[in-house]
């Protein structure tokens, strides 16, 4: 695999999806802020154009659909984390997000622990755990 | 396994929790309408304990908590059981109680399209396939 | 693909391992009766060796060991098959394998309602629904 | 939800993303033949801009990438949704794609009965299953 | 999220379902001892009701059933969470309340054993894992 | 539990079997090197017939047939282990293992991208943090 040089997040690398890209970008920073940032940089190794397509889809495209607000977007994403149980860093990731985007952090606690009812109590318990991680950051 | 007679839902089953299966039975018809008291009834030949406690733990002691609106829940497990993949049946009741609640047809596309990115295509096209039988239902 | 005449069960298909064959074999017939020599018959078109092998390894090796009795077993197995929510066919097989080892219908719906807590309710309603349907089968 | 008049297919749905667009309709063409598309106009009345997405990310810009021949990503593909177990109806499409793109039948149920190994027998024998369908349906 | 000071374990926190409470803190510390006390009182800061439903649900109204005996059901849980492969610390925990209730060492290791049949060998290997670490423990 | 002896992992446990072992054995250290012996000699404290099971039927019976060449057979075992997501010691084992029969470190990547069109972004973001693991360790 090549190593490519790690090529700075805002410059578009492809001329004919420039706009979805930065689009994503935005809306990325927007929703995840560094954290959002962080995991795309780690990919410029690896996969740099995985983190193209990380930001063009699910920023460019998905998140920036206006028919679903984003705190509502938030919350889907922060149950089906916690639900799936296979995807800690990124739930992390996602409960900076829903605090970022207005969902208090009592109501985060109420997502996972519904997911209890649907997903079991080691889902919510494992969910809960990572919540007290991002609880612990973002009041330092 | 005694064959017991269905108990009227209406109808307490120990004193000591009635308050928890009153409230619990009052959430489930402001949420799930129909869909909801059928999977209760389903269960009184074979779990009639199992149907009391579906009301009493997710409808009387989670879905009763102020820390979070109707509407919010629903977009959760929506989302969860999207992606989760496991759960058509209880994907279709709780697709149902989100148009009771509030939540659009447009609204539940759009969170059934954003499981595509945490939880693949498949999950959100299985998805979707389930909300257009409820679409069918609901329009009738 | 070869469209393979389908050998007998009891034929050994490789003299060197007729011994776990037979014993798995065997083994097999106790536990899930014809339910389970269907399921093995149903991969004689398409995939004769994968027969050979579930007789062998789950049958001829794991059910065959001393240190846990069957009932245990199949407990285990009701267990997870209905937590994983993705094995319904293999689930009812196995309900009807643990009434044969002498888990009563009672012991079985104790098992799947545990369930609720560990992989959420969903799990458990499915399961009891593949329960319903085993029990109307097993009393005819 | 308006209920849009369905696109053909070759229409170009954004002027800015048309080249992708065109490319993964080819891709799609490809591989998965009509069972692909129905997969698409099936999603005209309900998710007319995900049948989009569905084009533009994983065949426009997934299945184009020059870096891994499609027989190998067919079988990365068959081996995934039958370990995952979530996802019968797109296991079909891809056992399809699979024979399209030159993975053989016996090779097919290699893959299936390897993932015995991986996500255990259930997730193999339903696969093989669905298996049984896709040879039945192809060699008519 | 208001940071409640901690209730002792004991103080039951709603008069009206003082009795479950009660009873399922009895069977909490029957079957898991100090690590069930450990997990109930690290949601203390974060989720102080979900300590409470952990206790009355799960422990109040299912364990303490009278219909499956504790060693079997310790069976159940231990296969379930092999198989989801999701709750490692959770497994830590039930494989120590497994040996509490009398399940041996030897059928500990039968059980995740029989899960490589199931859920695949890596959700054995890994329930091994976790097994080694809790005999390590449990030992000293 | 005994606490084994640790036999020489080339001595064959069963006469019956020791063809199948041998094999196993031999198909063991070609694909997985070092790696698959330090599992396989993990278990030996704990669960000793476990290690044989897992040289006999995955690798003396499965990784032993001729339908399908070793590179395709890693190719499947590393995508259903990425979209599984819930097995990162034995991805790990077979990123190794896919490079030692021949999948370049490119290919290797586009298998783990793939995989989010399938199970979702986090599910290919969590494989690409093993494989980078897997390539600086292979580097050295």
């Amino acid at each position: 695999m090549p190593n490519a040089p790690t090529a700075p997040l805002n410059a578009a690398p492809q001329a004919i999806d420039s706009e979805r890209y930065r689009r994503g970008l935005a809306k990325l920073r927007e929703i995840d802020g560094e954290a959002g940032e962080r995991v795309v940089s780690s990919l410029a190794d690896i996969a740099p154009d995985f983190a193209r397509y990380l930001i063009e889809f699910p920023f460019g495209d998905i998140y920036s659909r206006p028919g679903l607000d984003l705190r509502s977007r938030e919350i889907a994403v922060v149950a089906a984390l916690t639900a799936m149980g296979t995807a800690a860093p990124q739930l992390k990731v996602h409960l900076h997000a829903a605090l970022n985007v207005g969902v208090t952090r009592e109501e985060v606690v109420e997502i996972i622990m519904q997911m209890a009812v649907y997903a079991g109590f080691p889902a919510a318990l494992n969910g809960l755990a990572v919540a007290r991680e991002v609880f612990g950051e973002a009041s330092t």
